[in-house]
């Protein structure tokens, strides 16, 4: 991060393209395969919003699996960009239903894409994508998931698990900072959607033929935070890679519910539709607990949560990615410990 | 850039309530006055395009007064939204034509909105946004100004020269690290300007509203890059402010062209039409010259210059903001020597 390097001398073109590479491998792919990594600047949604924007033909219509504001979230992004969308919704505790899916699609024969949120954090649940992988590969469809909060912390081989279009972010499991999202595709994808792009400056497509003509982004890209990234991908790399940094996660993710339940926070979601990236905890049926003084007392700690993003229930949510381990755990356990009496 | 700062806590929000005030502050204005700065995620194209496609209303009409590469991009970015354009084009190496704007003006009364590139650095010439302005003004247009390599290392004071829309960026002659943009504007056009948006990623009267309403960015933002330039801000005042940089970046120029003609490289434009921030220099009439084993040649002494941009000469660039002075530029002349001998 403190290295400043000129986006067009090699030495920056060199980390970009080891970037892409490495990207394509924790997803179990190469370019021989066929597949491309693309990093997009700005936030995950400009990347999902590149890729939505992009890969969609006029003619094309998304069918967007919602149970959650990310879901949401894309629904919208298609509408602005005046894709013709539809949505199927389900509760936000709830997974998505496989038949009501192959339902509309069969019903639905205009549906060319299908979206689904892997981690809707919304919650915290983790969504089924492969089910609705196997659904949406034997209609035909193109199948886009928004790994965002998932990447790099769980498994993912997009190949085996028929996902043809994956965007993460630099700053979520990957352990960068964020400046950059990237998007994982069929190179044949890429090749068909050239004058798709509803955006100069989100057109996926342009971005990667600029990166295979000379290795340079298009438009200059948030040097910082790529060097950043390389070293991140170094610590996974030394953690043992995504399986093991998968164990930390979910050895952060149980030890909190059990310390949490300890204290009488009740999770949201029944144990098996939890991720290990973020839990929502019910607020006590007490009158007495505040917010936001529940806040100011862990961040006072330098423990940061999240307010629950819920209408039916007042709620929180914590974190359990990023650079800590059970003992950082133990540390918040201790604080809201000291907060509840 | 060390710090890892929650975009959501409140520090980073004094933060970034800090950075808009400044940006505001070095453009001679308030947001008493009516005022606002926004910053946008990405490079600054995807600031210019945020601009475009949020400010320029279905029924508007772009005119695009283009010396250079950076106002065809313009151009490109208002075609893909499917925003009405023209554009008015002169000689790369000459300044726009007043006269002729205005007869378009006042020939094509459709056109609502007028661009143009403050400092083209296609070739590094300035063009005069004051006649300009005032041209645009008399024919109640709103006037928009790429100032990215212009803003805070050249003086601008928006109200005065009656800019309504200025974009610019965190690491050009601010000096910060790349990772955003930001747009500074009249409030009216924001709030005029509800709708409008072809994108949600680069919506800017919402992310306006979202940065009003709590502070917060809607998306998350580069937050190292912005704690990066609050410290640039800080550099930037330290040095004496706009003024102070302007004088010294037309120090490093003059230093530049003088030393550069004495070793027989004769800058593209005549004197009157260059800016301090970037210079072209046409290739010696010499069929030995190589430009990339000089640039090879500097780049081993960390001296990185640019290609050319122009397709009539054989030429290339360099640039002369960023935090350098006038003994960086001698070391460079002492390297050019080096090579030339």
């Amino acid at each position: 991060m403190l290295v400043d390097c000129g986006s067009r001398e090699p030495r920056f073109i060199e980390v970009v393209r080891e970037i892409r590479n490495e990207l394509l491998e924790l997803a179990g792919v190469r370019q021989s395969d066929g597949y491309e990594a693309v990093p997009m600047q700005g936030s995950g949604t400009f990347g999902i919003e590149s890729a939505i924007g992009s890969l969609i033909p006029d003619e094309g219509k998304l069918l967007v699996v919602v149970n959650g504001a990310y879901g949401r979230r894309i629904v919208q992004i298609a509408e602005r960009l005046r894709i013709a969308a539809i949505s199927l919704e389900f509760e936000e505790t709830e997974l998505p239903d496989p038949g009501a899916i192959d339902t509309l699609l069969r019903d639905d024969r205009s549906i060319t894409h299908v979206a689904l949120v892997h981690c809707e954090t919304t919650t915290g649940i983790l969504n089924p994508i492969d089910a609705v992988a196997d659904l949406v590969s034997r209609h035909r469809k193109v199948f886009l998931v928004d790994a965002m909060s998932s990447f790099g912390g769980i498994p993912i081989n997009v190949a085996e698990k028929k996902i043809d279009v994956l965007i993460s972010s630099a700053n979520k499991c990957l352990e960068g900072v964020p400046g950059f999202s990237f998007v994982l595709t069929r190179r044949e994808l890429l090749e068909n959607s050239r004058g798709n792009a509803r955006s100069v400056s989100l057109d996926l497509v342009e971005q990667w033929e600029a990166l295979e003509k000379n290795g340079q982004f298009r438009f200059t890209p948030p040097t910082h935070a790529l060097l950043a990234f390389r070293e991140a991908l170094r610590e996974l790399r030394e953690e043992g890679g995504v399986t093991a940094r998968y164990q930390r996660y979910r050895n952060n993710h149980t030890t909190l519910v059990e310390g949490m339940s300890g204290l009488g926070f009740e999770s949201l979601l029944s144990p098996e539709l939890r991720s290990p990236v973020i839990t929502t905890f019910v607020e006590p049926d007490d009158s007495e607990f505040d917010f936001t003084k529940f806040y100011e007392h862990l961040a006072a700690r330098n423990l940061i949560i999240y307010p629950g993003k819920l209408s039916r229930a007042p709620s929180f949510r914590i974190g359990t990615i990023g650079k800590i381990n059970s003992d950082d755990i133990h540390r918040l356990l201790t604080a809201v410990r000291e907060f509840s009496s």
